[in-house]
């Protein structure tokens, strides 16, 4: 871990790309001493946020269990849980932290509440989306950086899963201005859910399995979810007809495995490098399964009378004023918070602008929005 | 490799999305029977098409052989090889189907001259951003199609890297309309060129380390090589001033890991899915740091006098006519070529759709042309 150590996270800001190939690599070189002698019978556990329905996320935890087993001839097993089987969908970090458990599948943003800079593990209102944020936590000091602030909850993390850009979600009745937020009931948590209640938004929080009935019966006006594929597994086209882009408060959100910290020191080194080669591994694949099941499903959707709406101008641009200044008031209250959310809003702006040159260009004249 | 086999590559024209997540989840569940016995010391050679100096490709090389080596306790070594010290760096396929060399690290489109179904696996003119393109390979039937493909050529073929979208490349004069671009002689390979070429471009096939020149003393008059990252390297902004985009003709083109079957199969199962998830895990790590080394570096040329230009609509839209005649005449003339093209663009049609709405219309808005 020395190694990775060594990368300062002032590097985006301050460096060059030179400089930072050297501290991107050392973040993958952690293999310089090997045993080759027998390894040893590890049994571990891993619990979840995720229902056993969802195959997206909860396949994900489960396929990189069976990735690990296979990797070392059955020797280091670990078990995945799903929410609720031993400790609740959001107390998975508790779990790790206090050693219940040795590791756990979760989105670091359920714990903004322990410490409001886990939110950058995994996505912020307006912020990068999913090839951004991997270049970011691989290879622009992020995950350093993350690792630090997990740390203090005696827990190592690892980005395994991320769902891609999601949908802003079901709403009732078309929304199309500011006036039409004030008052609305929606489900929607987090940061995100921060920012719309500034907007007049009234926030309700209902868990997955409550949806459909909450909007179906018209309890609440709106709910997010995810996208297309899990969304229509809880039927919530079929309880409001409009369904709203852009996600703007989840363009690319990351899952973490969180590892309790004693335990990932006992680890061979063998071990240790099998562990994070699977999880950027399940990360990517994550990746590519909802992309592809979402691009299916939502066909499937529009097929059966849902109707596609973009938020408009005006609450976008409201929306991404309030955000940045919810960040800000965060950075002004923690110096590890504002620490970090400097370094991001510089790899951010560097980012984007890149890619409004080298792929927005492209997409922009090959997608052609329905 | 059987149950990866299983996977129609017809999945995603007849399916629903429900089929492919079985069909998914297939692809990553080759760990069924694991020996736990001791594992043998395995030393394999990797030649690549990459120079030392491409820290980017010839460096994700390195560490995936690092990576194996670290997971192993030194057990199973591969050691990798620049172009030209075992073999030339665009016959990596050759070496490793006649057995020369155990595996190599290479860019499938090098070889359509073999069969122009190949440059599936890497990207096609007007085809699959990176993300995409791991999309279509990973959950969309797309890897299956590619390893049928290469097993006529005795290999098994896993997606190890990739550049993400690259630049048009450098232009001594503006290029504001087709009429500017007849008669021009440009540095530009592949299919790409081919296209170019009935768009009355001149074109040339010149070494990446021999551009420079060539363009500096104007034997030609414009060339394409990555992105800035690897273009600084080379010194092209010192030899011509305008920067185009976007470079259509490599949206997301993936490096593949070539493996000779025979030696593939006498892996045990352990080293199988250490050597797979190790070439996810490379794919994911490698894009992540183009995209970042090639936003910084996009600053500094930039700052450097550097000015980007985008092809006009005029030249976008006929390029993108006569790729998809291209592909079509491809599709004409050969069997597998057409039925991998029909699912591929099935596939395309279906992501652009979905991306045009979740990811599009959100960077649309966040990110800023200069």
């Amino acid at each position: 871990m020395k190694r990775r150590q060594l990368l300062s996270q002032s590097a985006i800001a301050a460096g060059t790309a030179a400089s930072l190939v050297a501290c991107s690599k050392a973040t993958t070189s952690n293999n310089q001493a090997t045993t080759g002698g027998e390894l040893p019978n590890i049994r571990w556990r891993m619990v979840t946020s995720w229902p056993k329905s969802l195959d997206t996320l909860y396949g994900g935890a489960q396929d990189f269990c069976e990735a690990i087993a296979a990797m070392t001839g059955g020797k280091f097993r670990i078990t995945p849980y799903a929410a609720g089987e031993i400790v609740p969908g959001l107390e998975v970090l508790d779990a790790v932290q206090n050693g219940t458990i040795e590791c756990g599948h979760t989105a670091s943003y359920y714990y903004i509440g322990k410490n409001p800079a886990l939110g950058f593990a995994c996505v912020m209102p307006f912020g990068l989306t999913a090839q951004q944020q991997n270049a970011w936590l691989y290879a622009g000091g992020g995950l350093e950086m993350m690792q630090k602030v997990y740390s203090d909850f005696n827990i190592i993390n690892f980005p395994a899963g991320n769902t891609g850009a999601q949908m802003a979600g079901w709403f009732k009745k078309p929304v199309e201005s500011l006036a039409d937020l004030r008052g609305l009931k929606m489900r929607i948590p987090g940061l995100g859910g921060q920012v719309m209640a500034q907007l007049g938004v009234n926030v309700q929080v209902i868990p997955g399995g409550e949806l459909f009935l909450a909007l179906d019966r018209g309890t609440i006006d709106a709910a997010e979810w995810v996208g297309p594929y899990d969304d229509e597994k809880l039927g919530l086209n079929k309880a409001a007809k409009y369904y709203y882009y852009p996600g703007w408060w989840e363009p690319g959100p990351t899952l973490d495995l969180l590892v309790n910290q004693s335990q990932w020191e006992k680890l061979p080194l063998e071990y240790q490098t099998i562990f994070q080669e699977a999880a950027r591994s399940a990360n990517l694949l994550m990746l590519s399964r909802y992309e592809t099941f979402n691009s299916m499903a939502l066909k499937t959707l529009l097929d059966g009378g849902t109707i596609l709406k973009s938020f408009s101008p005006e609450i976008l641009t409201v929306a991404q004023e309030t955000s940045q200044a919810l960040l800000a008031e965060f950075a002004s209250k923690d110096a590890q918070f504002k620490e970090i959310y400097q370094q991001w809003q510089t790899f951010r702006t560097q980012m984007f602008g890149w890619n409004a040159i080298n792929e927005l260009s492209y997409t922009q004249f090959v997608e052609k929005a329905p």
